[in-house]
């Protein structure tokens, strides 16, 4: 039997590194317990903490840990990914495109390169549950979000055909719609309602399903027989989102999926394997 | 075989609360491991971290920590002692008597509350090693730093009569002198050389014996027969002062005694006992 690890068996001296997890709040994150217990199992020493931080200390904190020599890197959360983007010295290709940065390594001169894995881990989690994005046609609901939009990217990226975008803010849909048709020419990119019975994907990138009582975020008649609902949504693993796609007999994958597809990324970006 | 720790496998949670321990460099600190076993023993739900801040950057991370709500406290190690004091919102009667704070308390509304205990740890380790100082001849090597000036003031409190204080910095002695004597009008507070065989104390608060090669902070001939030598230093249990005091034959209390006796002051001053 696995032992689990505990904070007695996290041996922390003052050599040991930490990468903070800043939200605001942090309460809900449940990517500490399992980054521990990877770097724990990989022999690092190295911690992950949830750390609170309040809208508008985002770049006088990173100003702090360009200078904190035992700091590894940055594990970043709602609402701050947007702001990170723009405090970080280098963004990755992908993280210029995105809207917001999920992930921030500090390199060994205190300069912070920040990432953007949100779509790729979608991605990778569409496909370990059997789903090829190729020639589908996906919509993203929230796709406004600095997840939304990395999801979209990453959709592309993974051949989607066809595109269907979600987003009540019209400034940045607009926005959104106009960098993918410039960066892929040959998508579908659209923002009306689609016709019943057409998508294969579907992703939910908005906070609905967080709180009790929010509506779905997309109506399911629109997905084809076959299809796959995805919900970034991690306050619990099945979400109303994806009981209702999961008693209509579609796939899912849930946020926990795309979580668990996120850990190989936060691992490799922050120089852990 | 271990099996690969999922999103399931939760320990630190987002609602794990962190105390950075803070100094420049932190590789040196021995305390988070202890308190950190301290907590868990308890069932505390909290994690010290060490962590690296560049001196010049303090003010600027307690401006952090006041508005993380999952940051308990902060505990602080050289060189951020006497900056910490000027940065924290209120200020203990002994703390601001003193030249520097070691425990900061985050109260639940963000305010920052600075405690200095360097003076009494030092006393309680004594009394623990069955020293008594009331009435005694007791001499503080490093007088003028934050620790020294602590435990000048501690040994004062705990009634001793006569406090000789060694510090190269004449503007340092020359202030501590006068805060003592106002405070401790019957003390006897000198600075000049003791005669040989008259202290019943003598404790190191300098940095002397960190480094290979350093002098001994101070005479061991001003030693009477009986008395007991501290050493504040904890890069090794038994530094070359402890070591030539026992070699004559004299009592000792180690740096890490004084730290064992700060782990209860910290565990009270963060409302964690």
């Amino acid at each position: 039997m696995r032992m689990r690890p505990s904070m007695s068996d996290l041996r922390i001296t003052g050599k040991t590194r930490y990468i903070p997890l800043i939200g605001h709040p942090v309460a809900q994150v449940k990517t500490p317990a399992v980054i521990n217990a990877l770097m724990a199992a990989a022999g690092l020493d190295a911690i992950m903490v949830p750390t609170d931080i309040q809208p508008g200390q985002v770049a006088a904190y990173f100003d702090i840990i360009r200078g904190s020599e035992n700091c590894l890197g940055c594990s970043i959360t709602v609402p701050h990914k947007q702001v990170a983007r723009e405090s970080v010295d280098v963004l990755t290709q992908r993280a210029q495109v995105a809207s917001g940065v999920n992930i921030v390594w500090r390199a060994p001169d205190g300069q912070l390169v920040g990432y953007m894995t949100d779509g790729a881990a979608l991605v990778a989690a569409l496909i370990a549950r059997g789903a090829s994005p190729t020639g589908t046609h996906a919509l993203v609901a929230g796709a406004g979000g600095s997840a939304g939009s990395a999801i979209a990217f990453s959709l592309a990226d993974a051949g989607c055909a066809r595109l269907t975008l979600l987003e009540p803010d019209k400034r940045r849909r607009d926005a959104l719609t106009e960098r993918l048709s410039a960066l892929y020419p040959t998508l579908i990119v659209e923002t009306g309602e689609p016709a019943a019975g057409t998508l294969e994907i579907a992703v939910n990138a908005s906070p609905l399903g967080m709180q009790d009582g929010d509506p779905l975020p997309f109506d399911l008649a629109y997905m084809r027989s076959g299809g796959i609902v995805a919900d970034a949504v991690t306050t619990q693993q099945i979400t109303p989102l994806l009981a209702a796609a999961r008693a209509r007999g579609l796939y899912i994958c849930t946020g926990f999926d795309m979580a668990d597809a996120q850990l190989d990324f936060q691992m490799r970006h922050l120089r852990l394997k």
